[in-house]
């Protein structure tokens, strides 16, 4: 790039990027070795972050959206303040169908900058105009009215799969679906109230339709299986819900409280035959059942791809958690001193190696996750192309398995990290952490059901082993095979690999992200062999299928998933920052993010790597332990620029501690003083001064 | 014991604890492996059961301390309620001055009874009665009246020692009391805002009285250094702030909101003479300063001492969430029921190898550390009752410096495990472990701080290593040492040991704690030598002590005081669960609770036994963990009578789905339709059916 262009993009990057306010942070923003608007133009690019602004700046200068420090808001009051800033979004309409086609990105961002802000409020918009919108799409056009009532919030929707008793067991959905050819209609009813749906979101107080999974009937008393269908709860005009309907708000949750997740009973409600989403199968007027799709198991791949997009959204939302959190705990630990090497100087926390290990590779984990996420959404809209197209190739069903397998672990591995890092940030921040101003706790409870939701974290790890033990055949034949993005590609090297031996012999050597690239590459043959071995073991003791995978999760098949997804973000994030196009000034720091995040994972997998004989004496554990120590150390002046590239604003960060310019005692104080009645003497003040307690006097009853 | 003694416990068994209803969960309960009532009296002896029977009936027959499910309560209406509960708790006067001096172990369990009821009402009592209390009862005897009025509730009072700036560098702290001989008056000023009290419990809304640490001023303009001092900041009258106070409430907080947390700030607040604590130091009429306690050494152990009674308390209060914690969530494994062998057939979760490896090892860590946590309590009477005794000899300050290793490592390890269980408990409920019904939020938000008050446990784990590297120079010259609790005993045979090797055969070779205990004497020697041989390098490459000891944290001097605990924990437990006075019955389970946690514990270090040459090859690692998925499995048809016997009544569990009788479905329904208005429509639906939004209208505004 020449001397022009270089100062063009710096101006640009100027109008872009407003510069931080001088203060206790601005040692750190000096001794940075980077510039933090070249790297975010380099990890968002400019239109990402022209909607950034534009999001976060409508959202601060629109009272609606104003926070309440140190204001009790009770959960009514949350749920309808969130209804209205929901309502509000449709008034802005950040993106026109036409914006999000061009570029299915920024709907991904949009979606994350709405989170970034509040969770409840994303998730409530989403569930209505993405997960409900989305699957009246996917059925035929003869849906397109509802379409368009969903898109003017005519109509407000859920989506209704979980029951009280059944939620990772999908089979198990106890809610019926009876076609009556002599009315040309659907009876949907719920057997008992275990079976009510349950956790549904946007059911509590306001959705009017529901898309709601139900085994279909036939007349001649069949059950075809678990399908959806459209079924208004409430009036539009009213809110009352509709005949036969016992809907409500199933109450307090540890986070989320602006949602209004919710549950509902049905009693004999009929729905004309049209309701159906006749994705998988239908019914004629005569009441027999066909399916579209012929294949079964062409059926169960468009079916698992559909599933995907969830995991994916979730796999976003975690990794936008660790952006805050991260944001939040660096700047404070920059701003924070206590101790230092002398009676008079105190040291920013920062400095100290514990918190510099404690924070920094959750750090990186953010850069590495994130570049993870968004490379799948890209992954998943190639899928999704291909299923609009209505596309039926073998790379488009193998890419389906492909990318259910990745999801489903992207998802646990991006959850946990989140959820760990929020609470590691927490304890960072001592005391003040546990502040609500700090949001940490906000953070870590909103992020704690994306462990949960779209399938348990370990019951999903399942569902990625699978995906592995199933090219054992391959690998035991010897066969060349490959799938469509390529993850397990390496595995056709199995045999060569378990070969491999740790060979780095010294801390510098271990600085790469190459280094544990090979061990995860060594770790995931390793832990399949083991898998595999086990499962037979088990089989051939007599367990049953069921019995044998039940007992293979632990140390072997749970480990090989979590290793496989390790593996494949850090390969994807160690090409992507050893790429020739990373801007030179980007490329060391990049490169000691991919380094840290390699080493810190694989260091969770010291045991195995000594266990399976790929690692062994002191050397290697030492060599990776000092080089993330190091690393971390390379890291620290480093880090505040680093966050400051993903950070959002201070009125959407919404952390007293977190704030951009460091000045945190001021900020506390402004913040404390403006809380409810903080300086005010209680209202039950003579509950102390004068009915004063008989000590003693009800010790008889006792 | 012949068969009259048997039938006879058994009667007064049945008269002291009644049987659980009959439902989902009796299947396990019959088959446990022994009588949960005989293990209940085994545990805590009829004494304090009785003591349990008493608190929990009163609490429960008591419209003040009923629970108000599905109700939004106010920060400020929890607050209030919180006092009058405590003003509650003088008039049952649980247990009295002498019943306390006969039995101290009466009194931490009363603590701990309240607190399984609600930790900020445990807080606020125990801050003023204990926190309070004990440190005028330290000081001599002139402030008498004081104490009377403690008891009495004619004043409340709280103890101030953090600052908005400083926490954990309590030699930073920077508010002023500066002696004034004119009138005989110490003069108390907070500098700047920065130096403001901050954090203090109860100081929020009605504190009338602080225990204040102050830098002592004499008139000659020296610092003396922090000393604590009596100081009103309320009116007992009005409960207005008294001239030149500025006291308030810092505001909301991740948990514990029925606690009021305060700041103060004081502008030449005048405070008599008499209101010093001369417990270490004290000024004359003229203003000379002068110090009871001669020797500065014997002055630092005597302070030490003292500073563990509250970490012992944190590590029973944490150990008490985790009995919480696991109540809920193996009660709920066992009556949720998802997937199975069969279609038709579904299984209880807790039958699935993943949810027991999530659990058991968290309830195998709750015996071991509740008896540890009881264990660390008496060894602290002992000390205090020399304290009270004034003992000077070496015996009483070795045994302070001992304690105080002891409960700044102790409370690190119980809150921690207490956070972990709490979110893994919470995730293994799934969805349900979401609702706030489940009580899994407020135990993990409520236990939280455990982490963090009377010391950052990052922080503190230092002072347990710096205790264990000062033995280095015995160890060194082979000199005989022991300590007055043995717990650092066994390093006299430091050299021998440091040649052990893993020698288990087989996996049953490796199912008693025996295995676990002799690796964990192996891991402290071997962290101890690595640890000390990393400060000498850092201090030959020209570190400062400062540096070096900073520098020496991670991966040496961490872990080095976390394998210290929990092998003082485990060794404790062996030796308890192992000894000839354990019932017969009781025997197979309690040991197998000692190889669970031994071997769960350890595999976190596996990684050290392979890197310094204890373990080799694949065996060692694998029979760890076959033997924790065995025992795991042998323990999981007697979790649910493990729980029972620890758990509290259901009204004080206060968990809907972690009920005694398992009707999981049915008592979520009930709580479900207390719901505050869960079946009305909302107050707002206005909002929805008639002001529809108008799509795009703000668009021209971005």
């Amino acid at each position: 790039m020449n001397q022009k262009e270089m100062t063009g993009n710096r101006n640009s990057w100027d109008n872009l990027l407003a510069d931080f306010p001088q203060g206790p942070l601005s040692r750190y923003r000096k001794k940075a070795s980077f510039n933090w608007k070249e790297m975010a133009v380099f990890v968002d690019g400019e239109d990402i972050i022209q909607l950034k602004n534009r999001i976060f700046s409508a959202l601060e200068n629109d009272p609606l959206f104003a926070h309440h420090p140190g204001e009790d808001l009770c959960r009514e009051k949350n749920q309808e303040l969130t209804f209205l800033r929901c309502k509000r979004l449709f008034e802005y309409e950040f993106l026109s169908q036409q914006e999000m086609m061009e570029n299915p990105l920024r709907l991904f961002n949009m979606v994350l900058c709405i989170g970034m802000y509040d969770w409840s409020l994303c998730l409530k918009f989403f569930l209505h105009s993405g997960t409900f919108a989305a699957s009246i799409m996917s059925a035929s056009k003869r849906l397109a009215h509802i379409l368009k009532q969903v898109f003017s919030m005519e109509i407000f929707g859920c989506f209704a799969l979980t029951e009280l008793s059944h939620g990772s067991n999908t089979k198990g959905l106890r809610t019926t679906a009876t076609f009556d050819p002599s009315t040309q209609e659907f009876v949907i009813n719920t057997p008992d109230f275990e079976a009510a749906k349950f956790w549904v979101g946007n059911m509590g107080k306001h959705a009017t339709h529901a898309v709601l999974y139900a085994q279909l009937y036939t007349p001649n008393g069949q059950c075809q299986g678990l399908h959806p269908f459209i079924v208004q709860i409430r009036d539009t005009k009213t809110l009352l819900p509709m005949p036969g309907v016992m809907v409500g708000d199933i109450g307090k949750k540890l986070g989320l409280n602006g949602l209004d997740n919710g549950f509902a009973m049905f009693h004999n409600v009929r729905i004309p035959k049209e309701n159906i989403l006749n994705i998988a199968g239908d019914v004629t007027a005569e009441g027999k059942y066909s399916s579209s799709i012929k294949e079964a198991k062409e059926r169960f791949s468009a079916a698992l791809g559909s599933l995907s997009s969830g995991r994916i959204v979730i796999t976003g939302l975690s990794t936008t958690n660790l952006k805050l959190a991260l944001a939040i705990a660096i700047r404070f630990s920059a701003a924070r001193c206590q101790f230092g090497p002398t009676e008079d100087e105190e040291i920013p926390v920062l400095e100290y190696q514990t918190q510099q290990w404690r924070l920094l590779p959750y750090l990186a984990a953010t850069y590495a996750l994130d570049y993870f996420s968004k490379s799948l959404f890209g992954n998943f809209i190639e899928f999704f192309a291909g299923v609009l197209t209505k596309q039926r190739s073998q790379r488009q069903a193998d890419l389906g398995r492909e990318i259910h397998a990745l999801s489903a672990a992207s998802k646990s591995l991006a959850s946990w990290t989140a959820q760990q890092a929020a609470q590691e940030c927490r304890e960072a921040c001592g005391g003040h952490g546990y502040l609500a101003m700090s949001r940490l706790g906000e953070i870590r409870n909103d992020n704690d059901p994306n462990c949960t939701y779209e399938g348990d974290n370990n019951v999903l790890l399942q569902q990625t082993s699978n995906y592995l033990m199933s090219w054992m055949n391959c690998i035991r034949d010897k066969a060349p095979f490959e799938s469509p993005l390529g993850t397990i590609n390496f595995l056709q090297d199995y045999h060569h690999i378990l070969g491999w031996k740790f060979t780095a012999i010294s801390v510098e050597d271990c600085m790469d992200s190459s280094v544990p690239l090979a061990a995860y590459k060594w770790l995931v043959c390793y832990l399949l062999r083991e898998s595999d071995m086990k499962m037979n073991k088990e089989k051939q003791a007599g367990q049953s299928d069921f019995e044998a995978k039940n007992n293979c999760q632990v140390y072997y098949c749970r480990s090989l998933a979590l290793a496989f997804i390790e593996h494949t973000a850090l390969q994807r994030y160690h090409d992507y920052s050893h790429d020739a196009s990373v801007p030179a000034a980007l490329q060391p720091v990049l490169r000691d993010l991919s380094a840290l995040y390699g080493l810190w994972s694989l260091s969770k997998h010291l045991a195995v790597l000594y266990q399976g004989g790929y690692a062994s004496g002191e050397q290697p554990g030492k060599f990776i332990q000092d080089a993330i120590l190091k690393l971390c150390y390379r890291l620290k002046d480093d880090a505040v620029a680093l966050v400051d590239v993903f950070a959002p604003s201070d009125f959407i960060l919404n952390s007293t501690i977190g704030k951009a310019s460091g000045e945190l005692y001021k900020n506390m104080w402004g913040e404390i003083l403006q809380g409810n009645k903080a300086l005010n003497r209680p209202s039950w003040w003579a509950e102390f001064c004068m009915n004063k307690p008989v000590i003693g006097r009800l010790r008889s009853r006792l």
